[in-house]
């Protein structure tokens, strides 16, 4: 069995709760927000909520996970046999990966076809960035880890150039108003995702056991916490700023 | 008692987890996105949302007979003796099947008799091959699972046919703008709808016991995302188009 410690199980649920509590809040938040947004930026803002609710319900589900795994009883720690399931980190990156990108780039007020063509391409990219990490996720030795962190690592730096590089000419064409906050965004995301491969990484750094296993599930929900619902809020600050510059 | 594999099982466990997730958020974002197109096209975008929200509500009830069913202990998997309850997708279908039709139906916008006379054509099919194919799907023998497969391809077919020729005239009087997209979801229904007869042979080819098991109850998750969550998004999408048409 693992050797997580009973301070670090107790780390770990509070950043589960803390996640829950955040990602609930956001959704409330955006859903009420979008009122607030001109038609033309209210799918953006909706698909932020969306997001930080698919975020909320993995957490919830990852949290019942992680306590039905241990039983504290006195200031022990013991493992009750039934595994903690990761596999929900996935599943939810799976879906709300791609929708972020797409936040980014509704946001952005594109023509129809440039929305589809650029949105298309960047959902594409970063659902084969999900699927190509998680067999390293499950895999046991370094080796196999580092192989698809390598080629997971293909689809995110390309998603990373079009972001920064890709997108200048169109961030440029942005009203004066919102050109520097829909610039930052992009650099958030950027910022952000790195956590990602970064977090990753750190079981096959030498951190063992119980204090890898930690770092990791603790990684992750900050880098979730930042992603998805400090984006999605900062993605309707941009749509209001819009609205209001319309008028 | 079947012999499902630890991964088989955590595959479909991860796949009804995402398709609750899929169902819930397409839900949520049908039922905001209402409010962007014409009251015109309201009942096409709510039935869909209704569509999705009906489909979370029974893939939160397979997920669970599907976790009571098995008890993983370490690296082990048993049957705990309750039985996994396909029936929710039958009960599911014959709701949500007729409504995917009427909301392609009621995005053309056609007369209020024409509305009437082929949605109620079109669900009476649609519910009349659900109803036909449960027989074979509860059936253990080929021979059985054959007969009710090939009673229910009959309004299969038909409503195929009516799809493809009987709606080609209406198609044709579309505003030019959405005139393709509408065409599209008419192949769109075709494509992912042929899924599901497929998925329903597998047993029926040979491919035996687990295997046959997971891959019927993936193929219809996926069909069921693509069907349900992923063509009430596009409808939402034709709902927008024809609504900025109008103004």
């Amino acid at each position: 069995m693992d050797n997580v410690t009973l301070g670090q199980y107790q780390l770990v649920y509070g950043a589960f709760s803390f996640a829950i509590a955040v990602m609930g809040a956001a959704t409330v938040f955006l859903f009420f927000g979008r009122s607030q947004v001109n038609t033309k930026y209210k799918t953006a803002v909706t698909i932020s909520g969306v997001v930080t609710l698919i975020a909320f319900y993995h957490y919830w589900r990852i949290f019942d996970s992680w306590s039905a795994a241990y039983i504290v009883s006195g200031d022990m720690l013991k493992v009750t046999g039934s595994s903690f399931n990761d596999a929900y980190r996935y599943v939810d990156w799976l879906l709300t990966v791609p929708l972020l990108l797409l936040e980014l780039i509704l946001v952005m007020g594109l023509s129809s076809e440039e929305t589809v063509r650029k949105g298309t391409t960047l959902a594409s990219l970063a659902a084969l960035m999900v699927i190509l990490g998680y067999p390293g996720e499950i895999a046991l030795d370094s080796g196999t880890r580092w192989l698809w962190w390598g080629l997971s690592m293909i689809p995110f730096l390309i998603i990373m150039f079009q972001l920064i590089v890709g997108l200048s000419k169109s961030v440029g064409a942005q009203p004066q108003s919102v050109r520097g906050l829909i610039s930052s965004a992009r650099w958030i995301t950027l910022v952000t995702w790195s956590f990602y491969p970064i977090v990753f990484v750190l079981p096959m750094l030498g951190v063992g056991g119980g204090k890898a296993k930690t770092a990791v599930q603790v990684g992750y929900t900050i880098a979730d916490i930042l992603a998805k619902a400090a984006f999605g809020i900062y993605i309707w600050v941009i749509a209001v700023r819009k609205s209001e510059a319309a008028v």
